[in-house]
């Protein structure tokens, strides 16, 4: 199941809005396929370690194949992984967790049971990390809202840019490397007009090698981007407006950018709501990276389920904090989270830490 | 000698301004003495050992003696603890580092060489730790300045106290309890006078057991302490003052406190001076926990060597930060540090970082 981890995140930058599913057929002891989850409307990874077996002459019937999801039972943009690990004549089907999809939930292992193959559906570490691979795709499967996780560059006093909004370069080389590899993994990255207006960044996925660049996304209450900021280049980019705006909306699209206008009550764009549009448009994990503003929106909106912090053994005094968040009538009222991992990255920390204080979880 | 640091651990909290210091006595491969410095004036841990390993009636003629220290070589307020290994007949001495006390510093192992005993000083890993346990001894020895140590405790967002002076708690239990182990190892605790009229803290030891507790310091540069702060209880507190007023220190020192004045051009105390002072007064490690407006002057000033930064998983918001520190003209004037040491302590975590820009290091 190790080695079938392993499969599966190699599919970490491409297979979105499917999940990475690795998958790795043993007989006698010895692995005889093993495959990942291939882009949406190919190969599922069972497929895969089917045909990487039969290649290579070797005969499944009888093995255990290991799976680091439980194999779909239904008909999708690709038949029933079930039924080709019935048709093989497969022994045993070990499975790190559950689908969460309810098109399948159980009933891949039920009907692989119904076959006569000995079903196995695993818990402790090896399933918690088959969880961490997908945790996207589960959430929008469970919630149908997606995994947002928010990162920031800080120093350890809390700070992220100076007052006149420099902020390059807070954190090391290995630290923003490490950040483009989580942009990677998303479907989408989202920011701020205010990040835009300040640092006109890219957006995409440079310090890491991918296949595939996430969605870009700008939160644009008041429609103010620049055509020529480098957000829009190349198209693609969805501007998520407050307000209506004919001739700006066309230039955009021209762009080859999509706007969409989702208004709340105080004339900004409504973040819970556009959380469910992009868990309806499948976006399983969603990257945000914004300025003190916008963080603090999403944070007191409770749209954030993450946060992932890059601290620099530096202090900076009196400077912009992480998140532009009201203060507290008392200590009661904090926001609580747990720290689910810190590691070393260069000279500087990486902390993910999740909110337990939300419905949504 | 992994097992001398352990008897040296034991005397964490009881041998200032002595070092802690363990030495193991090895026969045949067999532990036949061990011991720890004692409180001052009374035996060093090679003493202790000789007379453990006598105690057992075990003959240290062509023993090994593992010390955390090079042996002393001088007169202090006991005799040279070299002179005793030598009379002893050890057949070889293993120091973890060589004494920094200019008094010592390497005539200690020479001194047993030429009595013709085997002489080895250790380099690595044992060797940064026998470092790590006598910080401030060995601060005080190269810089006759304590080793100064800042404890605050933020939330994730650098947040220590809300508006209100409100921070009770931030962390957990646990991380108030290992506070008071890093308290218990100092030689003294500072604060200032916000945190006295804010707080009223009592200063002392409490969640771990030692016997004895750290000398009490507050800064109050306009000598505004209230006789019944509890700061003052029991005696022995040094308040460190500006300005001069008869009456209020004749009336602290009714109270058994220690009122000294050492004011800078700007009418505040001068704390480089203050830790020149400190070091004078053979304070090895000084344990920092003030507010905001003291750590920012403390750090300013560069009288600070690290900091011991416990994080919570959470958020507050707009509250009072860490540090009291101006706005920077530009980031590369930020202070530089770096993480010596990251864990969890119960659901918090313990940043231990040093300051890497200050030239007293």
């Amino acid at each position: 199941m190790r080695l079938a981890l392993q499969w599966a995140a190699k599919g970490l930058y491409t297979t979105s809005p499917n999940p990475h599913i690795g998958c790795v057929i043993v007989k006698d002891g010895i692995v005889i396929g093993a495959g990942v989850t291939q882009p949406a409307g190919q190969d599922h990874a069972e497929i895969q370690a089917l045909k990487d077996a039969a290649q290579h002459g070797h005969d499944v019937r009888g093995a255990t194949a290991y799976v680091t999801l439980e194999p779909c039972s239904h008909y999708g943009r690709t038949p029933p992984c079930c039924d080709a690990l019935v048709r093989a004549g497969l022994g045993r089907v070990v499975a790190a967790m559950e689908d969460p999809n309810p098109l399948v939930a159980g009933q891949g292992m039920a009907r692989l049971a119904a076959a006569g193959i000995g079903v196995e559906v695993m818990s402790g570490p090896l399933s918690d990390e088959a969880y961490e691979l997908n945790i996207g795709f589960f959430s929008r499967m469970r919630r149908q809202l997606p995994w947002v996780r928010l990162k920031t560059a800080a120093s350890l006093d809390g700070m992220t840019a100076l007052h006149d909004g420099s902020s390059q370069w807070i954190t090391g080389e290995a630290a923003r490397a490490d950040g483009h590899a989580w942009r990677a993994r998303a479907c989408a990255i989202l920011t701020g007009i205010g990040t835009v207006k300040a640092d006109d960044p890219q957006l995409n996925v440079r310090a890491v090698e991918t296949p595939r660049q996430p969605r870009r996304i700008v939160v644009d209450s008041r429609l103010e981007i620049d055509p020529n900021a480098k957000v829009l280049a190349g198209g693609g980019t969805l501007v998520v407006s407050a307000v209506r705006d004919h001739d700006k909306e066309a230039r955009l699209r021209d762009l080859g950018a999509e706007v969409i206008t989702l208004a709340n009550a105080h004339g900004k764009v409504d973040l819970p709501e556009l959380m469910r549009e992009l868990g309806r448009r499948q976006i399983n994990e969603l990257h945000v990276e914004a300025g003190t503003k916008l963080n603090g929106s999403l944070v007191r909106e409770r749209c954030v389920d993450e946060l992932l912090v890059y601290l620099a053994p530096t202090l900076l005094g009196d400077a912009q904090g992480m998140f532009a968040l009201p203060a507290l009538a008392s200590l009661e009222h904090k926001r609580t989270l747990k720290f689910h991992e810190v590691r070393s990255v260069g000279d500087d920390l990486r902390i993910l830490a999740r909110f337990t204080d939300q419905a949504t979880n």
